[in-house]
């Protein structure tokens, strides 16, 4: 970004903490106020042991993998067909690893309503003896190269996005978008949510398989930058790129043997879901995140997820290892009838959006989305400026016009957040906490910043 | 507008001229400084004359006409079949009348190209016999209820957008959009220009009618709405909409009876080609633009559109007379191996964009254009608030994010014009000067001023 501003103001900056990022600015000739604040000395010893070269390099190399990574849409196929370990009476859910007796209402409500799908149960009760017998295994989606929104189930019998990296080689999947309100996802398990999920089996699945076939090679990084474009920011809006998905899915849908009823349908089904976009987004970054996993020295951080319990993060140089704190309560807009009470805490892998520069980060390119989250576009704004302060670079990809075409912020440092108190912001949707109800409205977040203190100690340790 | 800025800054205006819009943002609560500026004392006598009741009264009903307008696409038509007086050889074009001889060299290249594409002439040599012997009628679209990109050449042959205002009953006509770069409508007239020509008028635009006629009132106002939230601004950058009029399209393209093939065919030039919308929310604009022409005692701007060699503004109280002067020249970005020496003065019918309150009115929702136009973001944001100055309201359905939601500026009065020396600003392609070559950049400029002091002396006289 130059450092003049939106309206030919120059741009000032107060600086907190590490100087040498004062410094930087002032190199570039932007105005810069150095404050001498230091975070508690428990942290700020924490971060002086990792002020250290191989952590340097570790870092720029991170950030060049999440910035080089190149997800292209391979493949459409059946979950037990391609996800690495999904087999027997397994079921896959959204954030961190949690057993059935301490998972939330709706993360629940999707696990019965999976098991019913897969046809281990014919009633939700039956189901629900089965958990409680321990005789279906759960376990969480980034442990077999997936994410899941929301209560993020995945069973053998869904069709994912299998999403290439064509620059690092790694693969991840992701689900097929439900739509909004009574879904699966946010905890619906009612006969009208399995009927969609089983024409999603038997019909989108097979036929967005063949149409993908037909014209393969999709870049999701080409339409998830058009799409920050055109006001979205790929986590919690995805009508521009919804679209732009449904034009590249049209050649193949309409050259590949389908027939011209099931492509109706298959169109008419994205076009109403604004949102379709999102678990294809949300492969992709995972495709991109695990480029990083296991990075040795670096303090980028390579997960953050929500199983509606807790929420937990992942850092690059700690490989799979999580660090947990309880899940958050979103902010936000509801739906007609339900309010503030009757959320579940915050829930999702949709987080890996964020991990990879998109979502809440790039909120300044997605004004309009006040208008499904709450607060002023002037805050969206300030959202996305917010998060430069911890991130290690700009997105040369992912571009946003209002800040001048400025690249959003790419590669969350553990040490900032610490460092400045500023932790990543979060777009979600909310989940009703009772099982089998369903979305009830969207909102904002911040992460907590506990999880990233003990991911911290745990790096200098 | 709420008073508050874009960051959070109060807004402060500085008001020259009439005293009563001082007033008015002061009873707002916003900080204003009124200065004593008068506009030269001949357009000042002209000005104080036409500060009346029935002069307030007839322009608070052409607001209001052109706020209330409902645009739906009614049908697609041969332009032959439904717009009125398009009967033997006779063309249509863009701008005010013109003939022949003054005819810009792109408006010739598409004269030419339609007399071949109608079976009039065999050879370019012998079309151009025909015109300069006074064998083919021309005369303004705009004279039709018609409008027409650049050369906006509509022959009887090509298919139109049908667009019916539900709520005054008038109905507006445009051509179907064949793309970018070597096309008729900036003047190109190849053999691969007419037969893409001949596949609109013998495939494309039949399935269009079918697609229609499958699934009727499709609202403009509303796809023009939800672009305006996604970074378009419908006259230069028509990205979204595009894509969200293909998604409209797609139900009635599947469900009548038209073979795949073609409706795949359709589908990828419709999705190859990112202006594809301009004409259809044209004829919207046109739509919505009639509903005041002959409103009496209005001064408020009903038409603008240019030929190439002239600038013509119609006002509403003056019905159907136009005022006009030397088409500009934009200034903008070439496509590669282009300049600005190649360019052709200012053209084409898109200005009536404007005229309603899209296109560079709305530049402040459409960051992203300055990729296809120059300039900087801010640049686009500080064109939409001068129009608040010339315009007598803000389009309560338009609404532009990142100024807090506020409507676009619609509603020229040629008094505030006249006034304070700011002229609309306008969104436009660029055609080479020489017949048969095409498009070859895109850009900006301000309408000059003559005309507007002719209108304002004719109102006043």
């Amino acid at each position: 970004m130059s450092s003049e501003g939106f309206f030919g103001k120059p741009l000032s900056a107060v600086n907190l903490g590490l100087k040498s990022f004062h410094e930087s600015l002032r190199a570039q000739g932007a105005a810069s106020i150095h404050v001498e604040w230091k975070p508690p000395a428990a942290s700020a010893d924490l971060i002086a042991k990792l002020e250290r070269p191989e952590v340097e390099a570790a870092n720029a190399e991170a950030l060049k993998r999440l910035c080089d990574a190149n997800p292209v849409l391979a493949g459409v196929e059946r979950a037990g067909d391609v996800v690495p370990g999904l087999v027997g009476k397994l079921l896959l859910h959204a954030g961190p690893p949690i057993g059935w007796e301490r998972m939330c209402g709706p993360v629940r409500g999707a696990v019965l309503g999976a098991v019913l799908l897969e046809g281990w149960a014919q009633t939700l009760e039956d189901a629900e003896s089965m958990l409680a017998a321990g005789e279906v295994m759960l376990e969480p989606c980034h442990h077999h190269g997936a994410v899941g929104p929301m209560a993020g189930v995945l069973s053998p019998s869904m069709w994912v996005w299998v999403v290439h990296n064509d620059v690092h080689g790694n693969d991840a999947y992701c689900s097929l978008n439900e739509g909004l309100g009574k879904v699966l996802r946010f905890g619906a398990n009612s006969p009208d949510v399995l009927a969609r999920l089983a024409w999603m089996r038997d019909e989108l699945g097979p036929a967005l398989k063949k149409a993908v076939a037909a014209r393969p090679h999709i870049s999701v990084r080409a339409l998830t930058a058009q799409a920050l474009l055109m006001g979205d920011e790929c986590h919690n809006r995805n009508v521009a790129a919804t679209t732009l998905l449904l034009k590249e899915l049209l050649p193949g849908l309409l050259r590949a043997r389908i027939g011209k009823g099931v492509v109706r349908k298959a169109a008419e089904f994205i076009s109403s879901n604004p949102h379709f976009y999102l678990n294809l987004s949300m492969a992709a970054c995972k495709c991109a995140a695990d480029t990083i996993l296991g990075l040795a020295n670096s303090t980028v951080l390579s997960a953050m997820a929500r199983n509606g319990t807790e929420i937990g993060i992942r850092v690059a140089g700690l490989g799979d290892r999580w660090f947990t704190a309880p899940a958050g309560m979103p902010k936000g807009l509801y739906f007609a009838g339900f309010s503030a009470s009757d959320s579940n805490p915050d829930l999702g892998d949709s987080t890996i959006s964020e991990v990879a520069g998109v979502g809440a980060f790039a909120m300044a390119s997605a004004p309009a989305i006040v208008q499904f989250i709450g607060g002023a576009p002037s805050d969206a704004i300030a959202h996305t400026r917010r998060m430069y302060e911890i991130c290690l670079g700009r997105h040369p990809h992912f571009k946003i016009p209002v800040l001048d075409f400025a690249g959003t912020p790419v590669a969350v440092d553990v040490r900032r957040v610490v460092e400045t108190g500023v932790t990543p912001i979060i777009n979600t949707g909310i989940a009703h906490r009772l099982p089998g109800v369903g979305q009830i409205g969207a909102g904002i977040l911040d992460a907590p910043s506990e999880m990233f203190h003990q991911a911290l100690a745990a790096m200098a340790g």
